[in-house]
């Protein structure tokens, strides 16, 4: 996969992505990862990339020239991929493990970040995607970048050791994992489930099973519409919801 | 304000957090930020942070020692602040603009970042909030800690240059951003509205109100049905429905 990155801030990327899951993939050639500054390819002679916004209005606006150039130089280097642009955007479709998913399967995906008060109206015209991480304001679009980054690249074959873990994370079931216990079996007066310490393997997948079913119906209720449970997972639902009441 | 990171990745936070707006912030002795790596406390002599999850399962689970020994030296260095303890969790609270304006009047914030496949039960009791990013799989808690300083950090008092900066961004007035332009006033056979070119700013005004409006119906209906509309702003809905049918 290869992956563009047109920001103002390249630096921020270099612990991030030097680090982590991110970097193993680049070292393992799964992955080529370029940043670009498009205030490299400003055409005015003072490198500016922002301007005042048309009707007043408080604060600069990215201008469309930078990035249309720098958009244009990833074409002639790579003319060969299908390429996916995003522009980080709060207005954008909110990121989620879907469109994370769908971003895996992509040859070339190029990010473009923002800065200041917002965008010339026009660069949307040059994207494929608006994306938004969620509901709250950031600085700049570089962290969300990062963010669907990490998302993403974690999901290419290969890239986790263990192709399990990618798996059985939150979200990619559907619920919310089990409550977890790694040794000691006693700290500070806190104690493992005793369940999980007698070796009885049906009992354990039981008590897991039920336990992610409590976890999601306790914090994210909304996540139960979405899955489709079979007539074990209803039953233990029911008890769950007798144990409140 | 003060923020602590326990992670096992500190070099990932160097570029974030030198550039940008937090940089300017911790320049400006507006905020101080530690970020500490919790392997530094493991009691172990291998200095282990993570072991064998009772009961088997694929990957490894983040030990509560640690990080209750980092957590305890926190308390030790700062025994006089408020601590809001937050774990990044994906089974946790989502993240949204409210949380990062609870956050920006905190006294001292302390993030836990994971890794691995999850965390040791008995860390949520250290703990006074679990958030999450968003519905997605991250390979770990740093990005998403980087988010949540960044949203919150740009509300603390003196920190972004222009005050109505932070009040004008899309979710902070309930309504998505309506669309700007900056020069120049063509590009590419793509033309600025010419309401925003003739200088007459009533009309600009509710030019800029009623795209805010279309742009939040068309992409986020959902976001209309949080703010109390006024009967212009009604009106004006009707007629955005209205040409689209």
């Amino acid at each position: 996969m290869k992956i563009d990155v047109l920001t103002l801030f390249p630096r921020m990327f270099e612990g991030p992505m030097g680090e982590s899951i991110i970097g193993k993939a680049v070292e393992k050639n799964l992955l080529e990862i370029n940043i670009s500054n498009f205030r490299d390819y400003s055409d005015n002679k003072h490198q500016s990339v922002d301007d005042y916004p048309y009707g007043g209005g408080a604060g600069m606006l990215l201008k469309v020239q930078p990035i249309y150039d720098n958009l244009r130089r990833i074409e002639e280097v790579s003319p060969e991929t299908e390429k996916r642009v995003i522009l980080l955007d709060p207005a954008g479709k909110r990121f989620n493990q879907k469109m994370a998913e769908e971003f895996s399967e992509e040859e070339h995906l190029v990010f473009i970040c923002g800065h200041y008060e917002g965008y010339d109206e026009r660069i949307r015209s040059l994207v494929t995607d608006e994306v938004s991480l969620g509901d709250y304001v950031l600085t700049g679009g570089e962290l969300g970048a990062m963010v669907m980054i990490d998302a993403t690249v974690r999901l290419l074959p290969d890239v986790l050791g263990n192709k399990l873990s990618a798996q059985t994370d939150s979200h990619s079931t559907g619920l919310l994992e089990h409550p977890q216990y790694t040794r000691p079996a006693e700290f500070n007066g806190m104690n493992v489930p005793e369940v999980l310490t007698n070796g009885n393997h049906k009992l354990i997948d039981e008590w897991q099973q039920k336990e992610s079913l409590r976890r999601t119906f306790e914090r994210r209720p909304d996540m139960l519409k979405k899955v489709e449970l079979t007539g074990q997972q209803l039953k233990w639902l029911e008890e769950i919801y007798n144990e409140k009441v």
